[in-house]
């Protein structure tokens, strides 16, 4: 594919007019100002059009989508207990497929390429992530409440076990398994010093729940003397690849840890406003050198994957908490919800547009109504810009949604498997 | 027109299933479970789609919308004076009528029927509000900084009393005229005690500033010993119609006297935190008795009209500062983005579907990918469906915008009259 004439803005915001891309075997072969000499299957236009990394949502539960607004406007215990728990004690692998395929579906039309993910019945995630052509970091979700069991008892480790030697690097290296301890507070220490030295041991990612609410953060110092942090420093977690979401409670010296330790933070605003969480203090975590990342959280706490949506969210709240409209200039939104989340996810070789990296990225069509005048295009897309601007979402080179339609997903059938599977469930 | 087996959403977020409405002579003619007499031109299959009032954008300035854009991440002092007011100044009522087009345009596609404006060149926007459709108070803008003039001697005084005897009521009483002092610090109590007597004589309605940052707020102290609620009282302000946008520094006091005097506070939450003004307290505010709206400010300060994001943006900051999920549920957040704007604007006859009332109303379609499953339809409406769900919007029965096609404007044209008006400019 070689699209002539466009506009590409860099993950950091930087744009460059008039740029001719070819994309070939999954990647950027070419970005310049000349065209480059070789066959195209299709030469696209892009004059009028703009072309941005695809956005890396980096913490969500995509399953969840089954469980859009099941139960809002409730409090935090009872929408856990009287509906997540539940419903999900209910679901099967049927369930989390059709569920997944409907967020991944959402997460396509509105410009994402890849997602990191925590939830259980993976196998079925994974099977989703692979039809669709989306990109995806599984983690399977560990927690533990029997005192009796360890680490290996549970059917955590099997699974997982189960999935690194199944998928780990799986369609072309789309699908990457992560370990993903719940949290400090549906763990326990020993169990959390067992998963680092699994991940340790096979050489993957950590996800995890940190600090998210003052709740949690008390009751840690309460059980165990320290933060949710020091627990899981203390259990060699942070010695792997972490990817930490909501921080929204974390201390000064927490911040310094995560910042040492080269923890990712995943930055999830609409939920965590919509939770009653409160607002992560995100800006002064960038300033400590911590990587933030950006994610929606499950379709159960926000209640769409829309990412256009987040970065907004984020890039408006670190100005308005701060009382400073300098702050998070659309450059730095731009990257936290790309480049960053592909950092989080290992994936050095994506989330942004540079020749010889994945050809993840979206064309958005600057002639709708939200995208004029252009001023300054970048202010437009993380301002303006909605997923209904959304052209074409391409991943590994692929086109996976195109004015509307998807290439690799019945919209429809999914639609109608997701109001089956609810409607038994409930 | 008669819709059948539709999903009604009233203002408080009641629901009904399969509702029959019919609309005729503007207004909502029949609203009920049986299939009424008569003849209808059309007769639509409401099945998988929702009814809900058209939303009421209670503070914008549209013809803002040729600055989206134009200085964002800038200090609010450098924006002002160095991209704000000298773009202004250049301004003439072909560039007004263009940027209010495009800015009505974005507002019909996403769902709103109504919006309370404060600009200058009203005639323009005037204009554009009666050959567009939609439904408007358009208030004249007012401020003085020449300490030698009266009222009656600013070319505000003229314009105002032209718009109020050509246009108060036009288009079928689509068009109201306001009077709209543009703040306490742009006024002095003179000029807005005047302001005060002409809308009582004229029985129009003020649309105003009101402490939108905290140096606005320190400032009226320093200058008159009193806050700029105060200020509108004692000249008289408050004993009009009053919607006072913004409000994110009033005191305990200043709220008192606002639910004394019903004056209604137009919520602008996502302006509020792009220029850095903080949050206003809604809560505090609506449980003292006051009428909230909300709004979505201009373009140039959010950067886009859609009032989706806005009740969204609304709902979750009010659970997120509090500490409480509960706080705001979705019933509130739509009634302030419906009901409460049309009280502000004295339009009681609409923002909210009752038999009889006028024909301002949203079709949503439900088979879309946010708005699956349907656990809970209001929810689904406020956390996760966007513009992208229109499917029409109705004003006083007349269909203005439907599957993505205006049938009042030319958007191409638009489009193109924006980006020429604005090249012209800068």
């Amino acid at each position: 594919m070689l699209i002539k004439n466009i506009t590409v803005i860099r993950a950091d915001g930087t744009c460059f007019e008039n740029m001719t891309v070819g994309v070939s075997g999954g990647t950027f072969s070419y970005i310049g100002r000349s065209v480059p000499e070789g066959e195209w299957k299709e030469t696209i236009d892009g004059s009028q059009k703009l072309l941005i990394p695809g956005f890396v949502n980096a913490h969500t539960h995509v399953p969840m989508t089954l469980m859009r607004g099941y139960g809002d406007d409730m409090p935090l215990d009872r929408w856990l207990y009287d509906r997540v728990f539940p419903f999900e004690d209910k679901l099967d692998g049927d369930d989390v497929y059709w569920g997944s395929l409907l967020g991944i579906a959402e997460m396509l039309a509105s410009g994402t390429t890849s997602f990191s993910d925590m939830y259980y019945f993976c196998e079925s995630i994974i099977k989703a992530v692979t039809e669709s052509g989306i990109k995806a970091n599984i983690g399977r979700g560990i927690s533990c409440f029997d005192h009796t069991k360890k680490f290996r008892d549970l059917p955590a480790y099997n699974e997982l076990t189960y999935l690194i030697d199944s998928f780990q690097g799986a369609a072309d290296g789309r699908v990457r398994v992560d370990a993903a301890p719940h949290s400090e507070y549906t763990t326990r220490p020993d169990i959390l010093a067992d998963i680092a030295d699994f991940a340790a041991e096979h050489d993957i990612n950590i996800q995890v729940h940190l600090s998210e609410t003052q709740k949690e953060q008390l009751e840690s110092t309460g059980r165990h003397g320290k933060t949710p942090a020091s627990v899981m420093l203390d259990a060699g977690i942070l010695e792997l690849p972490v990817t930490a979401a909501h921080c929204v409670w974390i201390t000064d010296s927490d911040m310094e840890l995560l910042a040492e330790k080269k923890v990712t933070v995943a930055h999830c605003p609409q939920s965590n406003l919509k939770l009653g969480s409160g607002i992560a203090r995100i800006q002064k975590m960038r300033h400590s050198g911590i990587n933030v990342a950006l994610g929606t959280d499950s379709a159960a706490s926000n209640n769409n994957l829309d990412m256009f949506q987040e970065v907004k969210a984020a890039a408006l709240l670190a100005k308005g908490v701060s009382l400073n409209p300098c702050e998070m200039p659309a450059g730095d939104a731009l990257y936290m919800a790309t480049r960053a989340g592909a950092l989080s996810q290992e994936r050095d070789d994506s989330g942004d547009i540079i020749q010889g990296n994945r050809a993840d990225f979206v064309i958005l069509n600057t002639r709708q109504p939200a995208m004029i005048p252009c001023h300054n295009v970048l202010s437009n897309v993380i301002y303006a810009a909605g997923a209904g601007d959304v052209e074409m979402t391409v991943v590994d080179g692929r086109v996976l949604y195109r004015n509307g339609v998807y290439t690799t997903l019945d919209i429809e059938r999914i639609m109608y498997e997701v109001n089956r599977c609810v409607n038994a469930l409930i």
